[in-house]
């Protein structure tokens, strides 16, 4: 178990308040029927992720530290456990979207029959580490539940011949244009990756090691949608040679020509996008990209992505802090938005996928008992990412956090940045 | 075009009124969610049923007939129809689940929307032969839309874990008991079968023909679920010389073991129903069966079912009026019930498997343009049902009436009753 | 059982001797290689057609009634056994192609080991009854499998891009031109159909009824290539109106634009038989089309397929003598042919699908143990074809004679004649 | 290109006359009707490998470089491209198993041709480094194929029921013993890794460049099957906690519970190798497992397996030389064996898993034209394995050699080593 600070009760619960009702939060533009529908297996249903978040504290939280705990339903942890082995069988993934009850006011009941209690055991039991972990884990599993709801949201909403909005939102328009891409230059030499081991973190981020990494340079933002257009628009989904094998594959079997979300409408690219239907914004970083999309576009390009230690290690030397700017889900954008000022996007906006492949770290070792399939049991066939984005809370995310998917995924906010060994 | 009796406005307006409320009342019990989810792709959601009967009148009777008809969404049409290549692309059947919008609340709005416009439309125009029958055959479809709706609601409450109950409805008990069954015999000689053009009814009922039928016997009413369970309990469906080579298949792909919705619960053999779940009802018909189970049964039973022209004669002969107390939908007990007295049951309770293929009567002709796709197109691969169900409006049946479903298909309520050749 | 006359010894063992060499022959212009490949699920590969048909004497025949018989191989069973579950555990069939074993030459070393057997035993024994029974049906099964072996091999070449030729055969040229199609007219009545009983026949063609016909016409031949080119040529593949619903799903999902072994190349036609790629032969029977097409033929032109009733009581009327000049495997064309003087084509050149489903007769019994497996079991979802084929062995087919396969088939001689109810 | 010294003809030739005559020998025990199966989509058919091959020295050196050089066939080239996009259009990979032409003999002629013609073209021009390289990337290339070709071969007879014998060879006994197992240590940090550009090497072994490694040691020998029984009968495919979710899945859903070629029978642990069915040969190296599996079988042992970078380290710290008695194809065991000696096992015997993903290494250039298809388009979900196995010809390995397979896989020679940092 990773040792955390005693929080306060009080700091404790206040987070536990602010965070559960972040998820209420991004449900509220909701119709009910929207919280219902699984358009396709990856995507689940707002219902069930409000319902899943639940579960998890009332299955790791009060049935093993509150006496006399009552579940608020017995067949609530089959609905709502995802993939914990170890918490017993569950709903298939694929019937999700058939689950018509409990209904969206009983899951709101749910959350708030186990909010409760939540706050009730912690104002009550003496908080040990142990207690604290788990809130925090709680918490950060339900932000990045709360990352997914937009993803799935999105989907839902864009998969809909119909193209309904989340939320109006601010007037959509290119920004004032983009400065020219730049390149950001690193020496060769030991850098030293992974978190440290204080204060959370997610297992997959321990431990700290050591890599060499070659000397090289990566471009000081994200691509952006003008750029990637112009590979649309020289045939790059047409063209093998830029393409991984499966890569072409996957274009062909699903007939990609662009990003998820891009129409051409009457001659003009639109893009879908929490806020409807509107034009593509030229200057936003490209999102909604797979792993193989964005290793064509580099080759196109001549040049590759970076590793992950790579995009790490530029990220400490010429970002370590958060800048103020960055967007995140808590300036309520929606979506990737054009740089602002100097700001290199290391944070925020869309998910960089990296060249390297989510595997342990060294001296890797996941938690003991159910918690220990949390991150670890994924460890092959998925790319990592870096960076966060524009749904990410910005109390989530380090540079040291790993974020993973299948390369062909691209419902969520993908982007990438180039680089290359010098 | 089929001639039918020209209705008084008023008639008319009565019956629109009175079937269109009754798809409402069908819904009336459900929750909003209960509207969305398409569990599995013969499935479709509560509220695109309500969708698709309301665009089949603005399709076929506004947009043809109202001079100046502005549509209620320009989308509607893509979202509703349901198979016809003559009005157009449309939704992928698969992906009607994943439709959240319009919402119920739409939907409503838009059935209330046509409603008043046919109301006006039929208030104010000639109600010619033409306009009559489409009025007509609108309400039929709408019927049988209806009886869709109890299948497909019952398949989305009796796939949830939390099985919920449509309807508490009456008490559910075994009824006294079952009378033992006999035989009715027909002799040998020509009979005439199908439609005589009187009246409304289906292209495929039509036309009217001769048969010669071998003298032969079928029994005096259904197989009960007490006379199945004991093929069940046999180890019918564990042996392979009962069954069709693609039902042992089906069988053994499928993992079945008994009829759909039943259930062995610590021992004892429980049923899914609209009224929740409660004890086999030993006395009621079996249902949920496949036409493969049918046969098995039979062929178990060192008997076959009856054809459709068999089936025909016998009710003509033996039951040609519809008898008071037989259970259709307007008895509300949503579920087949224990014969009642000497009730030879060939109407309602639960549709009866045939042996005879869904395939075109002698001089058989489609009506011209969209609507000739309502039946002509389906007639490969199916067989014949007859009878009408639980779920089925009194006034929506005839002995003439052919129903159709694959072989494999057990979501409707489905039966069977015995014959042999003498 | 079917009670058949005995013959004597010495005609048994020569029909055996004849009909099992026959199957060898059609074998003789293959390389070793096309005897084990198998290039989609229906089709068998050669090797496993000889062994399969061997097993079945050596199973039904030699395990049963000659003492001390010792298995050529003990794991040959499994091996051959097609889909009698009676007779035990066997290859999937999906897995036919990949048995690189048995080579070819222990497949023959088998069926020289199984003929030894089997005429020593028809030598020693008394020939029963049932004896002959099993040595007949045992020859028929072979030469139906002899047709499969044609269907197999014409799939098996056809499909390789090196396009080779079974047999270089005859000089392919179109016939000096076909009459006109003419009327066959059947007046309305009571007929008899199936089989009396009296000499060899399946179980599905018993037992003889009767059926009452509306008066009809059938056409005088069967429909050509220039006929059916113009349905090519107007679009017919197109249009889903003259399709049934999954035949337009089937047409569309695999890209269906003309009969198997057609190919369009430099504009010309051209088609593939046993005699390699050559010219559309437009005055030859259309054939290598489903029952989707047919069927979507007949729409085009107004008309309908004839039901296996129609088919058998105008064969018995017009042709009740098979000619002469009909174009079985003993005319060694190995496809179908341009009509021949006034021959109504009922028998020969390529099986008729007709209207009917395959289902039972009244009183039809299957036989019983294994080889009631033979028929019985596969009565639902397939089409009735009747007459025979160029493949088919003269002495093998009869009016009554009921051919069976799912509507999607076409890699087997397939054709059509016209009907419509007067 | 990648320069290579200058051969000279004599050398090349002799090479390219052993190269080619070896991959004949491998095929020398089957029967013709071996040639042709393909019973899964990974294993391709001997005989196209024999053609395939060939292809490649046609197309890249004769028609590049022979004046006036004829194809042997002008379909060949669609019959034997593999996957070179910029080589045109080929045959489905998964229809090579229909292809019963080109006949074996046809393929041996077609060998014949090209090899006739690749002879005098090296006997008669100026051989530039271009045609040295591309003559030595055919030989390595063909070697890689005659690996495959074992592979495939015991697939094809090791799912056939008969399982036949592809050579009896030596005695199947269990050798001697096996030493315990031992620590290898490595010290912390930069070693060099990749291809120095001296002799020849595939594009993916390049760039040689730097790594940083934590402390960590490595086995001394591969695991054996004693070893990996141990881990089956504790029960280790039943117990999701050792598996990666990826791989669970994939045990569940082929019902994995041993290696491949495991076969228990009448309690006995059997395995089917290139001898025929043996017992299990406690003593050598477990192999035919996946990378799940030798996952699993590390995370049971509370160990990892090496990365990429820690087996190249190793293995040059403690053998950089081939060992003379290192099992490889030229040993002719076709199978691992107990480890002889003090043997390290770095080389033959079985691939090693490593827990690294197949991903370009630094400064990784793709060769121009048609040839960077051969490795760098499959640099996505794959995994490194290391060292060769007993179907690598010993001139064919280096420490630096990459091989590459998806995870699931497990027809090939593979085997693991465990590893820890410290």
């Amino acid at each position: 178990m990773i040792t955390i600070t005693k929080e306060s009760h009080t700091q404790l619960i206040a987070d536990f308040q602010r965070v559960r009702a972040q998820s209420q939060n991004i449900c509220a533009p909701l119709q009910k029927e929207d919280y219902v529908a699984q358009p396709v297996v990856f995507v689940s249903p707002p219902k069930w992720h409000l319902g899943h978040t639940t579960w998890f504290f009332e299955t790791f939280l009060l049935q093993e530290f509150m006496e006399g705990y009552e579940l608020f339903h017995p067949r609530y942890a089959y609905v709502f456990n995802s993939y914990y082995e170890g918490a017993g069988e569950r709903v298939q993934r694929s019937d999700r979207g058939n689950l018509t009850r409990p209904t969206v006011d009983k899951v709101y009941a749910y959350r708030e029959y186990v909010d409760r209690h939540v706050e009730r055991l912690l104002s009550t039991v003496e908080i040990t580490d142990e207690i604290a972990y788990i809130v925090q884990i709680g918490l950060h599993h339900e932000q990045q539940h709360q990352e997914l709801l937009f993803y799935d949201i999105q989907y839902i909403l864009g998969h809909n011949p119909l193209f309904p909005t989340y939320k109006e939102g601010a007037q959509i328009e290119s920004h004032a244009g983009t400065p020219s891409l730049e390149w950001l230059e690193m020496e060769e030499g030991i850098y030293e990756v992974g978190h440290d081991g204080k204060g959370f973190h997610f297992d997959n981020e321990g431990g700290k090691h050591r890599v060499f990494l070659e000397p090289y340079r990566i471009t000081d933002r994200l691509i952006t949608n003008a750029e990637y257009l112009a590979f649309v628009e020289a045939g790059g989904y047409k063209d093998y040679q830029y393409w991984l094998e499966e890569g072409w594959r996957w274009v062909n079997e699903n007939q990609v020509d662009s990003p998820m979300y891009w129409f051409k409408v009457n001659g003009q690219w639109q893009q879908f996008s929490m806020q409807g239907m509107h034009p593509l914004d030229l200057n936003a970083p490209v999102t909604h990209i797979s792993y193989y999309e964005a290793q064509a576009f580099a080759k196109w390009k001549g040049l590759r992505l970076p590793t992950e230690f790579e995009w790490e290690a530029a990220c400490l030397h010429y970002a370590p802090e958060i800048p103020e700017l960055a967007n995140f889900v808590d300036a309520e954008q929606f979506r990737p938005v054009a740089r602002q000022g100097k700001d290199y996007q290391f944070y925020g906006d869309c998910w960089e996928w990296t060249q390297s492949a989510y595997l342990p770290y060294p001296r890797y070792e996941a938690p003991e008992g159910t918690l220990g399939e949390y991150n670890g049991k994924f460890m092959v066939n998925q790319m990592v990412l870096k960076g966060g984005s524009c749904a990410t809370p910005r109390d989530h995310i380090r540079p040291t956090y790993r974020n993973f998917f299948q390369a062909e995924m691209r419902w969520h906010y993908t982007g990438l940045r180039l680089a290359e060994t010098l």
